[in-house]
């Protein structure tokens, strides 16, 4: 995603550190009393300008959110729209989430989402492709017992990789939709890059997996 | 597939006995023997009119191909073909492969190909998809350790639930492919079905697994 810089975005942060909580390492296992109840966490990973998030909040009030976005100009758009929507059940985190062992801890994690995430079509970076043994490993271990992983994509390289890692890992599937957008479903809450690919006529694949 | 009534078919398959083999059942456990070699045997399942094993046997002449058609005057067809294309490394059965341990023992198969299989779209049906559970277990038995099934089809709704099937039998992905002619192969024999179906502009899938 192309960002302006944002010479502001620095002031909004320090502003909205109840929304883009810094230090968020500090807050490792201890999630439930930021947010002030014990309901379920979803994480979702590279969430981009937040419309994803702040839908599935709107959707689930009963569950909360947290977005891991490592752009600053980024993140600052995913928090406009959390302050639009006035939920309480979304937190943002400006962060590199290349371990999410750094911001929690074991089991404290129900969901984890992956939108639309960089494909890394090139063999030599397949370790940074979020679908990766090295990243499942890291789910797995953030991850309550039955938690799931949801993931999708427009990309059938990516989404055919990931099938076969996740196999390879040893997990379950729970559902693979080869075209999301075939059948309207209300519930499906879309992402920016979803709404443009699927604008386009480009197939959305879903799959949602147990470890 | 609607057939003519083929009131010669009888005659033609006592005549071609060599090729579609009666009592299968017999050979348990001794097709090398009948085959005249120890080559590695590779079975299809629904082979239709032929078209995909007598192509793969005349690409593959080190390979045995065993092709189980239930439909009499289907298997005509695909006996036609042996006959003209002169390969001596196919058989035929006229059988129902409602459990390929009938005809197969244990680890005597290197790799089994579903091709278009039957959707049995409705869920009261689900039992019959040839990729239920019940059939798994089949497979596993008759094949050798690291054989592969192959499995190529058009039809989503097949395909999402046989990868959902194989992951909760615990299989591994070798490969996942969710637009087989979106790149040209020309190692690719495309069957009947498939011949029809991506000229229509149709995907074809197709997925590699492992017990
Ligand atoms: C292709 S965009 C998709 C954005 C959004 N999920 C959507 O579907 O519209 C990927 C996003 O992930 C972010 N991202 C990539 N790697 C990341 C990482 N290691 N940690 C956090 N965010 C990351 C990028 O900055 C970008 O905003
Ligand atoms: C949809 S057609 C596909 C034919 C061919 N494989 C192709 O791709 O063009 C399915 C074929 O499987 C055969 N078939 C279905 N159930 C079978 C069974 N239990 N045993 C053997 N053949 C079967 C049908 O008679 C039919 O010829």
């Amino acid at each position: 995603m192309r960002q302006r810089h944002k010479p502001w975005a620095d002031d909004f942060l320090k502003e909205n550190s109840h929304i883009v909580i810094p230090e968020s390492n500090l807050q490792k296992g201890k999630w439930k009393e930021l947010f002030g109840n014990s309901n379920p966490i979803h994480v979702e990973i590279g969430t981009g300008k937040g419309q994803f998030i702040t839908g599935m909040a709107e959707q689930f009030p009963n569950i909360n959110f947290i977005g891991i976005e490592v752009v600053k100009s980024i993140v600052v758009n995913a928090a406009q729209k959390v302050i639009e929507s006035g939920q309480k059940n979304i937190i943002l985190l400006n962060e590199d989430a290349n371990d999410l062992r750094e911001f929690f801890a074991e089991h404290e994690i129900a969901t984890i989402y992956l939108n639309f995430s960089d494909p890394w079509p090139k063999n030599r970076h397949e370790k940074r492709r979020l679908t990766y043994h090295t990243f499942l490993e890291q789910y797995k271990n953030v991850l309550m017992t039955n938690g799931e992983l949801i993931f999708k994509t427009d990309n059938q390289g990516l989404f055919e990789y990931s099938l076969v890692s996740f196999s390879k890992f040893g997990m379950n599937f729970e559902e693979v939709n080869l075209d999301l957008h075939k059948l309207h479903d209300p519930e499906n809450i879309m992402t920016e890059y979803e709404e443009k690919f699927s604008a386009k006529g480009q197939r959305i694949y879903r799959s949602r997996v147990t470890f």
